[in-house]
């Protein structure tokens, strides 16, 4: 086979045969197919797609370019969640504690926040102590006698993923369903667990912004895991104003904690009752929907959820005295309130821009390997929907730079629209998709 | 500027600025930008195409990547030729002298084959003794004192046409029409003369297979031509059958002698005069089609022609004694008669495959840098539309291999096409464009 060859393939519309993506991928890794050729063969898909068999063939051809975790030994059902990612997403944090305190074991790698959208590793990172970087072994380990852990992606796993990526970033290749599902999956199969839900996010602070094209994404991926022997459902999910209150790492981790304490806010809790669930009826843990509700409801109830929340972090060499006095975890010097400018319904707050807010405040990075501040970050007092006066407190800024509060208030309010009319608030959960 | 975002600028079909074209062709050159963002941008192209005005300035950053010939001081004006390749195309090596010997000087930079197309470097060093390697000063110095030159490509004029097309020619991207235009016309500019007359060569043996696609490619250079200042016209010529009688080096050198001798096939004499009245016409030599053609009739006629040849011949260190006795050229060890299967009419020759059936022989190269066997090809003795009798030769195999005889026998028989009616034979010129 020629790299040239499957370019003018892809190029003219052909569909590729698994024989000759698992040539491309394996050629590339081992550095005999260049940057240059999948750069282009990148920019062919982009624009002639792929067809699920092919989307199901590149997913598997990156899972054989690494190691695939064995969990089999370590319980008959291990579950993970992965999301696409958002604004305000601390959905791991509550609902990996409450799925593995209903006796599910929770086995899930994440990644780092980019642009806009925050990442699960730096939010756990902003409890003193916390380690995210686990050996196979260790996290194994972890799941066996914790069940549940969260740390990064092993470099050992889906290998092609991490160089494909990079290389899509810088070649305006990142936007296409096959590429996004079968980079989502391949490191999802290799991680070993069994079945997994996938929350794809959707709206003005997901890298999805129409609701079909998020469908197409989680059809995709629930094809692929079904392909591969792994339970997959999705769960699309409203993304258009920030998901909770808190958005900013430490401001997240506590925002976790007292939801797990019975105090989260309705939107979030909605999400991590829908997300959990999936987990629950995947595993064979809950037969319904309204039993796996109830299952989830008890663990936040009786306190479960947050002592196994505890427990991870004390796995993991954090401090778990965070959990019972958030006031331990970093926090800004400044808090700043953003009043809101006139009477009337809040009718949208977008969560992009709220995103780059935290961003340019420090909670976030433009550019990997640039380091955050935990600290910083936005609570939110009012929603989509929520009736102010003039003066009432939209949100407040907590900040360690004062000279950026005025242009972040300014930016804030921007990305706040007003109506005098009474506005719902918005559907947070838009479908399930249970792939098998 | 950072070349992603002009990569999604293109992947979305917008219109590039001439600095964003400027600014990623230099940082190209100069290592900033890599091959993989380059190559995912030129994908794009493939798939959005430029627009003129992009085109145009796609080209004159290549010019502006290298050197620029300054040939004003050589002659009020100096007249370029380019082909866009074909099979038996010999052109350059009858219409130079000729155009020469009118009084017009001519400056040519060619090429080497490549697949199943010839190049006119190749056919040139089939005369013992003869460089195509020039400097610049002895190019210039050569059509200053003797009126023309037919040189290789030198590599300080245009270099970013080279890199690119090294990378097209990796990435599938070589088929598209304003990177074919750019790169033609970038090395026409950056050679000086003051006007070009393209060969825009059409059908099975050319690489534009339909009339629409080299019309549009043909429009295409010359309004990049005329949006630099320089004088450019196209003729849009058949590329069905292979043109004149032979295909192969020495063989096609030869026919090209005996055309200056007023022996030349009909076909390709006919093009001769065609692309040569251009010239004429653009230098201001001739005020007629009419006129011109009887200029180059008498150039034939008369010798001049002929000796204007071995004037190049010698200038450029070759042994002038071929020009009088072709049998000096390279000459194959065996030939062998194709003879006809069947009576009837020779409907179609199939240019491309007799094209790769002489680089089976070893007139060309597969792949770039193989060595050639200049004494190598085929000479035809009918043409399409011709009568035979099942016996009579098609043509005849000039060979340095027996083992290959059969092979190439049976492929050029397949090449052929029959017909119990009678055919007239195609079309030459589809039309000529006159840019200003």
């Amino acid at each position: 086979m020629r790299a040239v060859d499957l370019i003018e393939k892809k190029k003219r519309g052909g569909e590729h045969t698994p024989e000759e993506l698992d040539w491309l991928i394996s050629s590339y890794m081992r550095g005999e197919v260049p940057d240059y050729q999948i750069a282009a063969w990148l920019m062919a898909v982009w624009f002639r797609g792929m067809t699920s068999p092919e989307t199901a063939a590149l997913t598997m051809a990156m899972v054989r370019s690494g190691q695939r975790l064995d969990l089999s030994g370590v319980a008959p059902f291990v579950v993970d969640k992965h999301s696409t990612g958002g604004v305000g997403d601390k959905t791991s944090l509550a609902v990996v504690p409450l799925v593995a305190a209903c006796g599910v074991p929770v086995a899930k790698m994440s990644g780092r926040g980019l642009g806009f959208s925050g990442g699960t590793l730096d939010k756990l990172e902003s409890i003193p102590g916390l380690t995210v970087d686990l050996s196979k072994e260790r996290f194994i380990e972890q799941v066996r006698r914790h069940g549940l852990v969260i740390a990064g992606q092993s470099a050992d796993l889906a290998p092609a993923d991490g160089k494909l990526y990079a290389l899509r970033d810088v070649t305006a290749t990142v936007d296409c369903i096959p590429l996004i599902a079968s980079s989502v999956m391949s490191k999802k199969i290799a991680a070993g667990a069994h079945g997994v839900v996938l929350d794809v996010k959707v709206g003005r602070g997901a890298f999805m912004k129409d609701l079909a094209s998020a469908r197409t994404l989680a059809e995709e991926m629930t094809r692929i895991g079904r392909a591969a022997g792994m339970r997959t459902a999705a769960v699309l999910s409203s993304m258009e104003q920030p998901l909770g209150r808190a958005v900013g790492n430490a401001l997240e981790v506590r925002e976790a904690i007292e939801t797990l304490r019975g105090q989260g806010p309705p939107d979030f809790v909605e999400l991590c009752l829908t997300v959990g669930s999936e987990m629950l009826l995947m595993a064979g843990r809950a037969g319904t929907v309204e039993e796996a509700r109830s299952l989830l409801q008890q663990a936040i109830a009786s306190g479960t959820g947050l002592a196994k929340l505890r427990e991870m972090v004390q796995a993991q060499d954090g401090d778990p005295s965070v959990i019972d006095d958030p006031d331990r975890l970093p926090r800004a010097r400044l808090t700043e309130l953003v009043a809101a400018p006139q009477d009337g319904y809040l009718a949208a707050i977008d969560a992009e821009e709220i995103g780059l807010a935290a961003v340019q405040m420090g909670a976030g990075r433009a550019v990997k390997g640039q380091p955050i501040d935990h600290a910083v970050g936005v609570v939110f007092y009012a929603k989509v929907g929520s009736r102010l006066r003039r003066g009432d407190p939209i949100c407040e800024l907590h900040l360690n730079d004062s000279a950026l509060a005025e242009q972040v208030r300014r930016r804030v309010l921007a990305a706040c629209a007003w109506s005098e009319d009474r506005v719902s608030p918005p559907p947070l959960i838009h479908g399930i998709i249970r792939g098998s």
